[in-house]
């Protein structure tokens, strides 16, 4: 009996005649529509490839349909280089790997006149290629262990603060793609998991993709090198060694996804040869499952290049995307937007 | 206009005089402050240890306070042998593979004379421990690889369907600690994310750990071997390898807890001296931490052991735990009940 008045006297919308409740809820109503109908994709041009991955969504997601699929078993996985940022022309991360190169040279006089480090701190891209992947990799290790896990976290943002791209001189952290991030988003609105599969190192990574893509640092797999547990000045820290742990990059990706998910994801989205374990491992399964393959093909917008490009090289995935019915992305006709931008 | 009569005639509570409404307002309000005195941890007695564990959930989650820490930052890791379930008078995975070299034995006809196998075989105990850890690890690639992980993982499901614990002679699934159990929803129910960390196989315990812990596979961590992805007639599988991948105890579980979860806990709980470098990462940081150490002291309703146990032995542990400022649990003095049960 008491509650009432009280009530009424703290809500100022008690005091409305019935006309206006009514239009307050009929505007809810419409507001409510709106959103539902509203695009979750605009920065993808309507036609065939987007009706396709909306309709893989509705179909998992529909309560009773004959393909639904429990939240709990909706997880995606994404590639990164090349499906959610730029990888030409080379991959950010030996960008980075360079310029960290280039900062430590100080300390190593002798890397002016040893391969591979020479040509890195001359920028001879020739000359880098000659040293193959066991010079890639003495520089990898040279640049990316030797130091705690929290020391080459800060070394990375560090980095990515004044780091600017060789061509469109913008930020790293402005290359990703919106209309990826757009697909995360509505994914995750749809209550999938989404899990990014790299062939990049894990540890670089993980610095960037809760900011950028909203992926906290679990659900981060990609390569990794050994690391060690220990006391410095009696405060332990995690000191990265330079051996490598796991390449998690062709049948190395569904090796990853079963080591860190432990389960199959049902969808699947890569962009190179590299991915393709990945989206067959995803596709294999029975009920309805997505592979997506994004076809680097706006040289205008971006950088077009598949079956004899060094970096991302996609020649199998286009063979057998029809055969294996995956969906193939042409960035020129299916985005209406290439980069996000600022983060 | 048109609403008022339509909502009334469908909601019978609409028809209630204004006294019969303030009772059932009272009545939710009563039902709502009930639920949110009810004791989370029924089978801990009250005590300071259970107060001390509540206290430091009330410190982490009251907005404001100078402990809170955000729910993404709310990691709880757990150990599993010996914390979440019984470990003796063997670890459950041992005991798997020693029923594992029985039911393979017929393949194996060269096992009846050879070690560690005959030890396994004829259930020596003794001469199993003289095979020391190289004859346990024989003995684990010999039952553990060679199949498919779908393969591994029915094998263990159907063996712990029939398997009982030799001195209980209940199944194992039903010997999960029940204070531990309320423990996890506990912390779930207060926005934490919890992940179990064993020094045991990850994909024998990911079999078990959701049915009985609420934990999903990607959120147990543990030791593992290499696997190899390959096509089965055309059909992708994921190989089981008889090589160690990683051992996740001791010093390796900071580094598993790093590499799968990429974020340092605020709580660990563990119960033997492998779980003591876990203890030492997760509250060497700064803010409130929570290391707690289950002391197995409870001979009549489980088992007792501790520093000279070559099964969960615990002994530096327990010489540094007040030092530290970990919570040592007595299972006999704080803990109501012990095991859960039926899952």
């Amino acid at each position: 009996m008491m509650m009432e008045p009280t009530v009424h006297a703290k809500n100022p919308l008690a005091r409305l005649p019935a006309g206006a409740w009514l239009m307050l809820l009929l505007l809810g109503w419409l507001g409510n529509a709106q959103a539902q109908t509203a695009d979750p994709l605009p920065s993808w041009n309507d036609g065939a490839t987007k009706a396709r991955i909306v309709a893989f969504v509705k179909a998992v997601t529909g309560p009773g349909g004959k393909d639904f699929v429990p939240a709990a078993e909706r997880i995606a996985v994404f590639d990164n280089d090349g499906t959610l940022w730029s990888e030409q022309p080379m991959y950010f991360q030996l960008a980075f790997a360079l310029d960290r190169v280039k900062a430590l040279a100080p300390q190593h006089p002798e890397w002016k006149s040893k391969q591979p480090f020479k040509a890195a701190l001359e920028g001879d891209m020739k000359a880098l290629a000659a040293a193959g992947e066991h010079g890639l990799l003495e520089l990898v290790m040279a640049t990316h262990a030797g130091n705690t896990t929290e020391e080459f976290a800060q070394i990375v943002r560090d980095w990515a603060k004044t780091a600017r791209h060789p061509k469109l001189s913008r930020p790293y952290t402005e290359l990703t793609f919106k209309p990826m991030r757009e697909l995360l988003d509505y994914l995750r609105a749809n209550g999938f998991r989404v899990w990014i599969v790299s062939g990049g190192g894990v540890e670089f990574l993980r610095v960037f993709a809760e900011d950028l893509y909203g992926v906290p640092p679990e659900q981060v797999i990609g390569s990794s090198i050994k690391t060690r547990y220990e006391l410095r000045d009696g405060k332990p820290v995690i000191l990265r060694l330079p051996q490598i742990d796991f390449i998690d990059d062709k049948a190395g990706k569904p090796v990853g996804i079963h080591k860190f998910i432990g389960k199959r994801p049902i969808a699947a989205f890569g962009n190179s040869d590299g991915d393709f374990q990945m989206l067959e491992w995803t596709t294999a399964a029975s009920g309805a499952r997505l592979g997506v393959i994004v076809h680097h093909d706006d040289g205008e917008r971006e950088f077009a290049y598949d079956r004899k490009s060094p970096v991302g090289k996609l020649d199998r995935g286009l063979d057998e995307a029809a055969r294996r019915g995956w969906l193939v992305v042409s960035m020129k006709n299916d985005w209406r937007a290439v980069y996000a931008g600022a983060p």
